[in-house]
């Protein structure tokens, strides 16, 4: 089977990806026997965050893919060498930093534009007839790669999920061990910590969406 | 029960906190229904490593407890603040930063001496009577905090288990997926990333880590 390509957008929860749910990504990957790649934009993060205080860190600069690379243990590329072709399925972690350096979701809500290089890559996916899945908040980009009607979740919160269907999206609550499937579009979507009370409820709709995912590779 | 303490050292092998070992321990804990608590000192890291290069930053400075709180979704403390009393166990994850901040070994080999704030909350666990765990490079601590005779594992390096027996260890070669368990000190250790091939292999280990500190917190 070909490697799955992991998107990440640095490496914290409020800056970057979502630590526990890359990892638990990887994870579910590596106990499925399925070989992964890293990648991630090379390019600022919108910001950095001190994660002890909670507030921005003034004048202070973090590339999106040098910090990445701290989950990935190295082993990660731009995301411009990323090729829809050498991969079976695409997955996307959660994270502020993919609603604030995949997309502008963070900023401008509905509004939201996906960054250039993110919508390329996720489309050449959509092209190839190949899944892809999106954990926590990167689902609210789904709209904007999909189109219309695309069917996904980002758990139960009101506003995010209005926001998903002011886009086009056909939102669905769902719980945070389990996940979305639209099948037509070949995308899974599941809430991790956009509900999760604690990691090992997390890893229980990871490892579904990762199992999803798979099952669409194979058919 | 009461929660376990997690000792981390930063956010990425190269300079802190080895993050797959550090979240796949925090994991196994929620899994098992067991609250934590994750610590780390309040002090500049020995340096930056750019992940992706793998070259020291020179010049940039970084919190260990900054850093680490990444890891722990902004949910951590001081390690000043740790108290023995109020925990059931102790479990430090592995990566450089364990060789780096934690104590000097990745700068003085076997003169390795370990932090100070380190030691003692390290100690106050050995003195109350309660267990730890040792993941992949942190083991090499052992010998200094429990002293002569302490059974342990790095996994097969001949370089670093010399270095453990001449600090006085008693150094047990281990498989990834296995752990050592030195029942008069009760301290457990697993190497994990110091011989793990992947993510899964590592975990292997570090789930049954955690199952053998609890088991002895049980007792």
């Amino acid at each position: 089977m070909k490697p799955i390509a992991v998107i990440l957008s640095g490496a914290g929860v409020f800056d970057g990806s979502e630590i526990h749910e890359a990892v638990l990504t990887l994870l579910a990957l590596s106990r499925a026997g399925v070989p992964y790649r890293c990648y991630a934009p090379d390019r600022d993060q919108l910001h950095v965050v001190n994660h002890l205080t909670g507030e921005v860190a003034e004048g202070e600069r973090r590339n999106i893919l040098v910090e990445a690379a701290r989950i990935a243990r190295g082993e990660i590329q731009p995301l411009s060498a990323l090729s829809a072709e050498a991969h079976a399925a695409v997955i996307l972690p959660g994270g502020f930093g993919a609603a604030k350096n995949l997309c502008d979701f963070a900023v401008t809500g509905a509004e939201c534009q996906v960054a250039e290089d993110v919508s390329q890559a996720c489309r050449s996916f959509i092209q190839a007839g190949k899944p892809s899945g999106y954990v926590c908040i990167a689902p609210i980009m789904m709209p904007r790669i999909f189109g219309e009607g695309v069917r996904g979740t980002i758990g139960t919160d009101v506003d995010t999920a209005a926001a998903f269907n002011l886009m086009g999206g056909d939102h669905q609550s769902c719980p945070v061990q389990e996940v979305v499937v639209d099948p037509s579009h070949k995308v899974v979507s599941t809430p991790a910590y956009m509900l999760a009370g604690n990691i090992a409820e997390a890893a229980e709709g990871i490892e579904k969406l990762v199992a999803e995912v798979l099952a669409m590779c194979e058919r």
